[in-house]
Order: C-alpha cells, then sequence, then structure tokens
C-alpha cells in the first residue's frame, strides 16, 4: 500500500480522487501496490465536494500530513507560493516523494526544490504543472536521455490563446473575447496574469529548467501580452499569410551559452500546426538535435487534464517507491546556471504597422528611419488612401533584424509628425 | 554495467550507438549504471559503418547474443518477421529485456510477444515501432495509468503524407510524387506497402493494441491506399474547406465493445493541427475519455527519430533491470480480445465525385439513388458543364451515412450509361 497525502481538494484534487478511484486495478497492477490516499488536506471541510472520498480523512492541519511518517507521497494541488512552499520543503526533508501541479512555486523555486530533492533522495514530478493534460515535462525529461534541446516554442496560456481565436475567427474586440472567456470560465475575474503573459512566463521557466538543465529560479522572462494586438493586426497579418498567437519562447542562443526567453505575440505561419492550435488548446513544439521538430497538444488548462497528469505522475513516483529507487528521477538532472540573453540582442523578423499621414516623402523617412539601423523590409502594403490630416494604415514586414535595432528606429519613427501615434510591431516566429 | 545485445546495425543500431555515447553520463545517472552495447549480431561484418562501434563486439552469430547469460537487454533494429520473432522469443525465455522497432513483427505477433514477456517477467518496450521519434507509445502507456482512450487517429507513414502534401501543394500527379519521395530517400524501390496503406495499418494494430488493450496479431484492417486520389480531388476538397489525409483510425464503435480499425485517404477540416502536418510529418491525435483531444506530431520516419526512441525505451528497462523491478512495464497491460466492427457499419460524412454526362434528369437520378439508400446531401457543386457526349465533374458532400449505404448507392450509379466511369469516394473525417 503506498499512501497519499493530498493538499488541496478543489477541482483538480477532486479530479485525482476520482481518477484514482475509476482505476484503481490498473494502478495497483502497475505500482505493484494500491494507492491509498490516507489524508486529505483542507482550509475549509464544509467545502470538500468529492462523494468519492472518506470524510474522515480530511483533516485541516498540515503536520497531520506532513508529520505522518506512514505517509509516503504529497500530493500538492493546493496552489499559491505560500504555504506550499513551506509544506513541501518540509515534506522533502521528511524523505516524501512529491508530486505538484504548482506552476507558480516552481516557476520561482523549482530549482531549489529539485535540488532539494535530490540531496534527500526523493522524486520530484510536476506534470499538472505545465500544459494540462499534455505530456510535455515527461517528454523532455525522457528526450534528455537520449537527446540535446534546442529550443521550444509553446501556445501555453489558454485563456490567451482564446481570446487571440476569438478576435481573429469571428472579429471580436479584445475587451469582448475576454469578456466572453470569462463567462464561459477560462479566464479569471482578474485576466491580467492570463492575457499579460504572466502566467505563460512562470511555465516557460518550468519547461526550460527541465529542457535545458538551468536553474531560473524567479527569472525575469521579457513579457510581452495581447492586449495591444487590435483586430486590424489580425487582418493584415492574415494578409501576409500569418496568424497572430501569443507564443513563450525558449532557445540557445546562436554561441550555445545563453539561453533566450521571451514571451509575446507573434506571427506564425498559417499553414503549421502551431498556428492551427485554436481556442482554449495549448500546445508545445520542441526542437531537439537528434529528435528534431515535435509538437504535443491538446487541452492546456481544466481540471480533469490537469489531474490525468498529476496521476500519471503519482503512478511514476509510487511505483519507485514501492520499488525501492525513489530518487532516481531527480538524481539524473543536474541544474546549472545559465546566462539569460539580452532581449536586445534576440534576432528575428517584424511586423510592423505604422499610422501615418499621407504626405509626401513619408514613406521614405520611414524607410530611411529603418535602413539607417539595418531593417531593411521584406513587403509593404498600404491600405487605402489617407490625406495629409487622415492616417492610413502602413504595415511592413521585415527582414531579420536586432531587436535593439528595431526598437530604437520605431523610437524615432514614433516620435516625428508625420505618424498619429506609436507605430504597433509584432514579431515574426 | 547494464549489458546489451544489439541486432542489427544499420542506420537506426548506428543511431543507438552514438546517442549511447554521446549521452552516455546522463544516461549512466539516470540509469544507475553505464550502458554497454556488449555485443552487436549482423548479417555482413564488413557493412557495418559505425565508426563508434569497438568491432570486437560484431558477431554474426545469433547464440553469441542471446545465450549469452551476461546479457541484460537485447535491443533488436534489424527489421523483418523472420528470423526477428525466432531471436526475440527465445530472449525473452532467457529473461532478457526486450527493445524493439519492429512494426511488422509486433503488428503480427505483438500481443503473443508482450503476453510472452508478461509470463517470463521481462520488460517489451517498441516506442521506435510507431511514429519515429515522437513518444506515442510512452504516452498511450502512461494514460492507461489514468485515463479510457477512446478513438486515436494518425498520420502514421510518412511516404504517403510526403506525396500528398506535394499533390496539393504543388499540383505534382500521384506517379511524379512518388518518384521524387524515392529520389529524396523517403519511399522505398517498391512504395507499396507505404502508398497502398499497409504500412500504416501495421501500425495502427499496434498503437490498438495499446489503446484499448486489445489482441490483434494479424487483424485485417479494411484498407486503401492513396493512388486513387487525383489532382482534381485536393482541388475540390481545397473548394469544400478541406485537405486529403492519409488517416489510420481506431475507435470504440458505439456500442463500446467492437473497434473500428482503418486506414485510408479522407478529407480533414483545413484548419485543424492534422490537416497541417505537411511533408514526412508523423501525427497521432488521441481522445481520452478525461484527457480530451491530444496531438502528437513530429518526424514519424529516419533513423534518428527512431533512435532517439529506441535509446528512451532502453533508459527505461535499463532502469528497471538496475533496480530489479523488470516486468513491471508488461505487467500492467492485460490484452483481451475484441471484436472488430465491420467496415459495412462505419458511419461518417462522404465527399463523392461523379463524372457524368450532362443529359437531362441525371442530377435526379444520382441524388435519387443516394436518398433511396439514406444517403442524404449536404453540398453540390458542379464544375464547368458538360454536354451529353463530354462528362462534366459533379462532386457532393453528404450527411452521414452506413458505409454500406454509400457503397450500394455509388455501385448502382457507376453501373449506369449517364456516368464515364465509376464515382470515386473519399471519407471524411
Amino acid at each position: 500500500m503506498i499512501k497519499v497525502g493530498l493538499l488541496g481538494c478543489g477541482t483538480v484534487g477532486g479530479g485525482v480522487v476520482q481518477l484514482l478511484r475509476a482505476n484503481a486495478s490498473y494502478i495497483a497492477a502497475r505500482v505493484g501496490a494500491p494507492i491509498d490516499i490516507a489524508r486529505v488536506l483542507v482550509r475549509d471541510p464544509s467545502k470538500v465536494r468529492v462523494p468519492e472520498l472518506d470524510r474522515g480523512r480530511i483533516t485541516t492541519d498540515a503536520s497531520a500530513v506532513l508529520d505522518d511518517p506512514t505517509i509516503d507521497v504529497v500530493v500538492e494541488v493546493m496552489g499559491g507560493v505560500d504555504p506550499a512552499r513551506e509544506y513541501l520543503g518540509a515534506a522533502i526533508a521528511a524523505g516524501k516523494q512529491i508530486v505538484t501541479a504548482n506552476k507558480m512555486l516552481l516557476a520561482l523555486h523549482g530549482a531549489d526544490l529539485l535540488e532539494r530533492a535530490r540531496k534527500h533522495g526523493v522524486d520530484l514530478a510536476f506534470e499538472g504543472a505545465v500544459g494540462g493534460g499534455i505530456p510535455v515535462i515527461r517528454v523532455l525529461r525522457d528526450s534528455l536521455a537520449s537527446d540535446t534541446i534546442v529550443s521550444l516554442c509553446g501556445i501555453i496560456n489558454g485563456t490567451s490563446n482564446y481570446v487571440l481565436t476569438r478576435m481573429r475567427q469571428d472579429g471580436l474586440s479584445f475587451a469582448d473575447a475576454v469578456k466572453e472567456a470569462q463567462d464561459k470560465g477560462y479566464a479569471e475575474a482578474d485576466p491580467t496574469l492570463d492575457v499579460g503573459g504572466g502566467d505563460a512566463a512562470h511555465k516557460l521557466v518550468v519547461l526550460s529548467m527541465l529542457a535545458f538543465g538551468a536553474r531560473l529560479d524567479g527569472a525575469r522572462v521579457p513579457t510581452e501580452g495581447i492586449d495591444a494586438v487590435e483586430p486590424i493586426d489580425h487582418a493584415f497579418a492574415e494578409r501576409f499569410g500569418f496568424v497572430v498567437k501569443q507564443l513563450a519562447i525558449a532557445k540557445l542562443a546562436r554561441d550555445g551559452s545563453a539561453l533566450e526567453l521571451r514571451v509575446h505575440p507573434a506571427l506564425v505561419a498559417k499553414d503549421t500546426a502551431l498556428a492551427n492550435t485554436s481556442g482554449v488548446l495549448n500546445a508545445v513544439a520542441i526542437e531537439g538535435r537528434a529528435l528534431g521538430p515535435c509538437l504535443l497538444s491538446g487541452r492546456g488548462a481544466g481540471d480533469m487534464p490537469t489531474a490525468v497528469s498529476v496521476v500519471a505522475d503519482l503512478v511514476d513516483v509510487a511505483s519507485a517507491k514501492k520499488s525501492g529507487i525513489s530518487g532516481n528521477m531527480t538524481r539524473a538532472i543536474r541544474l546549472g546556471e545559465r546566462k539569460l540573453a539580452p532581449m536586445a540582442d534576440v534576432e528575428t523578423r517584424y511586423y510592423v504597422r505604422f499610422s501615418v499621414f499621407d504626405r509626401p516623402g513619408v514613406l521614405a523617412k520611414i524607410t530611411g528611419a529603418l535602413g539607417e539601423r539595418g531593417v531593411s523590409i521584406e513587403q509593404l502594403v498600404q491600405q487605402g488612401r489617407g490625406t495629409e490630416d487622415v492616417p492610413v494604415d502602413v504595415v511592413m514586414l521585415t527582414h531579420e533584424a536586432k531587436e535593439a535595432a528595431i526598437q530604437a528606429a520605431l523610437e524615432v519613427i514614433g516620435k516625428s509628425d508625420y505618424v498619429a501615434h506609436a507605430p504597433r510591431m509584432i514579431r515574426v516566429h
């Protein structure tokens, strides 16, 4: 019998209890022993709505889980940094195996927790933290055995993807799409962490820690939200053969040492699997040196998909515990320091939209300001005709250039009197 | 030290040797012991082109691998049914762990091998058999711990996908596209197994065995190749918002007992990830009851991606061996009999192209013949105008109907004097 202490019993925790019950015999065969939810820590027992749960096991006292020497595995699905961090620290020190789905905790303290787990010879599994039911953590962990990850690029915030999809496919405004996402339960009352890119940045840190073996706790990821993407940008992107997606990108810089991390909207070629990951779906594209490109997609959020991942992790660590090989999972992971490449050095192509007054020589001034800084134009579209007083949209796709160069050019152009407002820039993936 | 006997040392085997060498320290930490390629069985030692290999370990004598009690794991990358089947049978009986990438062997004898492995308490891993480097076997195996698979649908033959992609995107004829695939090394001199659907059927049987726990050795999968898809079908599909893909489909029939297996070209909605899996890429879409939809894609063929999968398997079974828990992987898999649903009962929508002489009442006759058998039309397009003697293409999309009904209607219509040749039918996914 493998005894589990469950920290938190909201919708994900309830899903875990249900899945363990529904698949008990397969799981017992796989682990070599049944799994028993021995203790469930919650703040308010009256709020627990899980009929499968023996209510006698519910407790409000953390020490009833953490100090119980018979508990083999602690499964943390309570969320938030505190007190989850303290609880998991205590559980690791007590030699318990850990499963967590807490992306924020891992983004801030994941390397620290992994290293503690390694020191104490316990497993620490966290598939549920990123990409809901998509087994991306598992794939990264296994790939490391036989490959070197060169880059990863994901659509890892379902809310943002839903909002962008509705704007593009159905012409909704940003505000209306966010409102709809809230009504459907896809977005929080305060959607900032989702649409602002913070949630994706957390998940990117967790993925990158594993993919690149990097100690990234609290890393400051250059992050842009999707709130500045306008319906007209979707229309222009379409015209150029692209779709606007919110991407989280991590890759080895050209010299192979520094790591480039960033979260921002990007133009993605229309006929790719990533561009066709719509609605609340998530996708992570991984490029391995030997493997080549590999894409995983599925429901990124939602209680049952996350519960599926948590149970898969639980089966892994329980099997290891039963077999007396706990700690193997963390022992192989060695994290090192990695310099983050400055955003100014990032090189991509750019989509730039200017709102210009149609005066003689305006285009020459714009292309001149870009050209002086080494940014050359690949395509240019002017939508209709403006006048000297009514601005018209001019959109350009550039060749590859450094972020510093495009930013410098846009700053100069934005301050000139021939544009109606600051240029809008979206990077091209 | 985990000692490995390698059966076969062509391009995949060579890739395995290289990856083991390149990632030796990570693998040793993960397994808890170094992995040593102790013996390599080949037919002709003079043809082995793997500089990393100590040539003293090469043998042409199978018993030097199979009868050596110090060999812990046998890795089979020789391909073909015989003598691979005999070798693996002997290795299992000798208590060795097995890794194989042999899809044909598994399609014909996989359940038998799995059950033998289970009886002898050894592991049998086969990620390399399907989808190259895509970890689909692993995901299915892990998903079973916490979920029920409802359906899977894959693009699992890279050659067919390449041919269809070139036809659609660049207007090549089937023959020219096949020729090009051969020139690029994507297709064999005899491409029948690929473009005829046989290879995809093998892989579908392997996937379905695992996904549905079904004993399917030698199952006869209803299979259609891509050779009858014409450029005009790609054009019409596009017009309706679809792309033609060669799909391998497995799902639980509506009553939940029988299993529906089939391989054939299909119209796939243009804005889905599956439709945008182009060229030699493979993709497998899995639908789990709890997980929801999940898609994995990547390089389906090729030596290095397959080698990545073989090494990942090897790390798994070597870790288990080192920890004394070999056999856990196969112990949990219980295969049962599953009835295959007859193709006649399959219900989908259909794309049908008729080449008709433009005589009065022809459309009424066609729609009548369909309607009598319960097949109703959703959309109809006539391309240009024919005459009484020069046929014109009429294309219809139907509502859902049984395979038996559409076949019966098409047979009647095909025999009539108002069509120039037999109708062309493609199922809609």
